[in-house]
């Protein structure tokens, strides 16, 4: 956890990451009723908590009185490591199922990944640090208290990470719109990670040439896109499916 | 299409129902720059286009000039009939693939869930006119261009519908966490209609009885819930996969 203060420093942050801001407590009676009322906006519609309280209260959260009534708290998730993801998987006593998602930026589609991974079973999700969305609280949000309970591995190159499962054992498949096969006839009962791309962009070839597969979903409309977070849920089930089966 | 003129009306427009407008128009040159800043930020967060006019323009669009500088645009989703479904389905040649949902409230869902029936064959979807949300610009935005190329019925009784689909020889699966046969062992390769609850409440008793089967998704997690848009997507894709195979 940590906390920003002050009028525009917390007004920027809303403005600018409005979604890594888990509550904005501000100081009761106080006289800048127009400015808290923009800071209010911003921090309910992105999902924080907005609370009331007296002055000596926020002192000691700002670690400070130069806060000008206002403090925002921005929640820092605990990500585990690749190795923790597989621990839980060889705890499980099933073969691992993970999700590594290369690059998703919308925190909404991130938190929907990590709920479907969470009730169809993965063992956890791999996200990149770099030009991606991390496990904000606009994320924790979406995934409807998922997170609390799974393991996210945040890591400098996805690359590598899917070669250190591969040394572990798990075959890691592509999803992609051009995949070589459908993903019903990729067995998944194995480890295996699902290796999906961004919104925009898709899967980058660097990532893609790493993997052992490519699968791809059918589809049969004119736009023939599934969101990522769809495509997600799709190839999750699938495994829970041959699992199952 | 309809409008919605002046600075009261619009404001409360953007606050109760932001993801029903698709335009905001302000009169260039206005004076009513604190006023105005808090329209245009409500209507962009909300994903409606903000765009600037001279005053004639505006007294056009509001077909008035008592517009006080702001016009606001709903726009207003042509709607199909069941039959224009099941009219679609027998064109494309394949058996007819219908989605019916009993109160999806978040217009991000119901964007999501015709997005991927779009993707993944379906013929179209079926919502409720009470207590659910239409196709607002905020769904429309959602489904990332697919509501465009998707018939939508919205029915007065959705039992009714699922009656009327039966009669046309479609078969309805009630989607459900304790549905009584895994959704694999469902045959949804004939006539289908597959058939969600809201996100809180699930599906309504009276519409789960008026079903054919009743159907779960495989899952192993502690929180064992799919969302709804993960479940469409899920159970759509186990559909396109028994046609495919």
């Amino acid at each position: 956890m940590r906390v920003v203060y002050g009028l525009n420093p917390v007004r920027e942050l809303l403005r600018a990451a409005a979604g890594e801001v888990s509550e904005l407590w501000l100081a009761e009676g106080g006289t800048r009723g127009v400015a808290f009322a923009e800071l209010e906006r911003l921090a309910r519609s992105a999902g924080a908590k907005v609370r009331a309280a007296p002055r000596p209260k926020l002192d000691r959260l700002a670690a400070t009185d130069r806060h000008q009534g206002v403090v925002a708290v921005v929640a820092e998730f605990r990500y585990a490591a690749v190795g923790d993801l597989l621990a839980r998987a060889a705890e499980s006593g099933r073969a691992p199922l993970v999700v590594v998602l290369d690059g998703v930026e919308d925190p909404h589609n991130l938190g929907a990944i990590i709920r479907s991974a969470h009730a169809l079973g993965a063992h956890g999700v791999v996200i990149p640090k770099d030009r991606a969305v991390g496990v904000t609280p606009a994320a924790a949000k979406a995934s409807a208290g998922a997170v609390e309970r799974s393991l996210v591995a945040r890591v400098t190159n996805v690359a590598q990470s899917i070669e250190r499962l591969k040394e572990a054992g798990v075959w890691s498949v592509a999803l992609a719109a051009d995949g070589d096969r459908l993903i019903s006839a990729v067995d998944l009962r194995g480890p295996t990670a699902l290796v999906l791309g961004s919104e925009g962009e898709g899967l980058r070839s660097l990532v893609r040439k790493s993997c052992d597969f490519s699968a791809r979903i059918p589809m049969t409309g004119e736009i023939d896109s599934l969101s990522v977070s769809a495509s997600a849920a799709v190839a999750l089930y699938e495994a829970a499916r041959q699992r199952v089966g």
